[in-house]
């Protein structure tokens, strides 16, 4: 791993994103929530993913100058459409409208159809709750996880964010996608030779496995809970879908490079109807302290809240500077080239 | 197994309810939420609840008069207070409320505080599907599931519904709770010798197992997905309680015959923002559609959509008569003495 300081790492994503067709604004804000996913840890989801976003705008799929417009208003809740411009950018402008909606109705909701990949779901929970809004928020996926029953994908793994403000901004951010594992884990688990620490998919006998190879080779990985999991990837797909008017996961071409016009749905809640500022430290404060005093399977290590590790992450990367692996490194700086 | 005619089971729920002091139309309410829970298969939560019911009236931990008063009104989401009274007609009462309000705001949202438990989840889901609105709600419950890296019991089992209306009444409705297993589940399995189909929790060697027995001793259940339903057990918790202004799982009392002040939220979206009946059908059943013509893992067995079975349970129930267990019954015919 080496290390960038982020603001050197953030104007060289700009640059890169200029060279690929965002405008002014756009590729600055662009620019920033990449340069922070990495900031924040989430390495699968920054600049590793921005060799892809390139690739899909050099190849037409994704237009780098659409900006996501209003197709109807129901008074709280607005459908909208992202005309397959950037994702990570039409799910930021979805946050802030909903937390807008939330602002005057107390909760506030946006579906946005035919918009492009996310990047990190994590991003629009710590805007809202940095807007001091709770946020739900998930998208679809194409094809990429089999149902309980089933050997072939049927279901995205849909990413599901849920965040809860905190006052003096430590939030609670819950960022998880329905497979236990991604295939990106997958492969980094198969990398370091090490196994699966609970099973994450079917081998070649049908047998669950912890051997991350078997599962790359199945294709079989695991729906969080089985047939809990495979439900709930089922149910929010069908619900962003139906709220967008979009696509739903069978609609969307089962290829990295071809997974535009998915469905996402942003539900915010007003700052007001979550509490005074005293009221939510202590019901936050309360549930923390409580996980905490929880018995550890393992002396000293104490169970963690969902983002509990993110402001540690972020401190040592503006110390630091921010950890980029070699060949993620590697393939982004031809990126630079093209601008 | 015994079958009981609904209209009869019914009218012997209303009068036991009727002995606990519950007044006219709610009596006559409760029963009939209580006879389509065991009507639709979910015998867990029907008839077999209703000795602790009885008993938490009498014990004087559940007011069998109290009605929900609002609270505070932010537009489209509104907190409500429970006082204590019957959860599932509170729950009920609520989840009428938020269709309202997602009639009149597009979204619309209740959340509940110092309630008693809910029953049945899925009963809202119906309710709002019915009445063509679909519904997030969920609940907290005293702590009865270890976090993700914990041994005792930290976070609660939360349950979580999620209900999508479709044209000609079968709804989609995805009703699971955070542990891969209840203990009910858990005995059901130890009684019939059989092993769990797949690992449901810990053993005394803090190994995972399929031995339901072996969890029954640890009360080290399993979390839906491991961390990730650890998290979003917890994120539930907070969110329910922060925004009921109500209490969280630590706050309950882990005892079942103790666990009152719970915090619900309901959230419902209008059926104008779900599209026309036409768009409807279409979207869910492409959806349907697609999950049945993936590859199963058992030749000529579907995988199932959440609440796909539930149909058909309800018309062999409507045929035959409702199935009871024998034990169910026998606890269930002494509060017949009572009234």
């Amino acid at each position: 791993m080496i290390r960038i300081a982020f603001d050197e790492l953030r104007g060289r994503v700009e640059q890169v994103l200029a060279g690929a067709g965002l405008t002014a604004q756009r590729e600055a804000l662009g620019a920033r929530l990449i340069a922070e996913t990495d900031r924040d840890g989430v390495r699968t989801h920054g600049i590793a993913r921005l060799p892809r976003f390139v690739e899909m705008v050099r190849l037409g799929r994704i237009d780098p100058r659409a900006e996501p417009k209003k197709v109807a208003s129901f008074g709280a809740l607005e459908r909208w459409t992202g005309h397959r411009g950037p994702g990570n950018l039409a799910a930021f402008a979805m946050t802030e409208r909903a937390v807008a909606l939330a602002r005057e109705h107390g909760v506030g909701a946006v579906a946005l159809g035919d918009t492009t990949h996310w990047q990190r779901g994590g991003t629009y929970g710590w805007q809202a709750a940095e807007a001091g809004c709770a946020l739900l928020a998930w998208t679809n996926t194409m094809p990429n996880l089999p149902p309980w029953g089933a050997v072939s994908a049927a279901l995205g793994n849909n990413p599901l964010v849920i965040a809860v403000p905190r006052p003096g901004g430590a939030p609670v951010i819950l960022d998880f996608a329905m497979s236990q594992f991604s295939y990106g884990a997958l492969a980094s688990y198969r990398g370091r030779g090490e196994e699966l620490p609970v099973p994450g998919g079917y081998d070649e006998r049908g047998e669950l496995t912890q051997d991350p190879a078997a599962v790359e080779r199945t294709q079989r990985a695991l729906p969080v809970g089985f047939w809990k999991g495979s439900g709930l990837a089922f149910v929010l797909d069908l619900l962003a879908a139906m709220l967008a008017g979009g696509q739903a996961t069978h609609e969307i071409e089962a290829d990295p490079l071809k997974e535009v016009g998915v469905s996402q749905v942003f539900l915010a809640v007003s700052p007001e109807a979550v509490g005074t500022q005293a009221e939510m430290e202590r019901t936050v404060a309360g549930c923390v302290d409580a996980l905490h005093a929880a018995q550890p399977v393992t002396t000293g290590v104490l169970p963690r809240y969902p983002g509990e590790n993110t402001l540690r992450v972020r401190e040592e990367s503006v110390r630091l500077g921010v950890g980029v692996d070699e060949a993620v490194w590697a393939k982004f700086l031809p990126l630079e080239d093209v601008r």
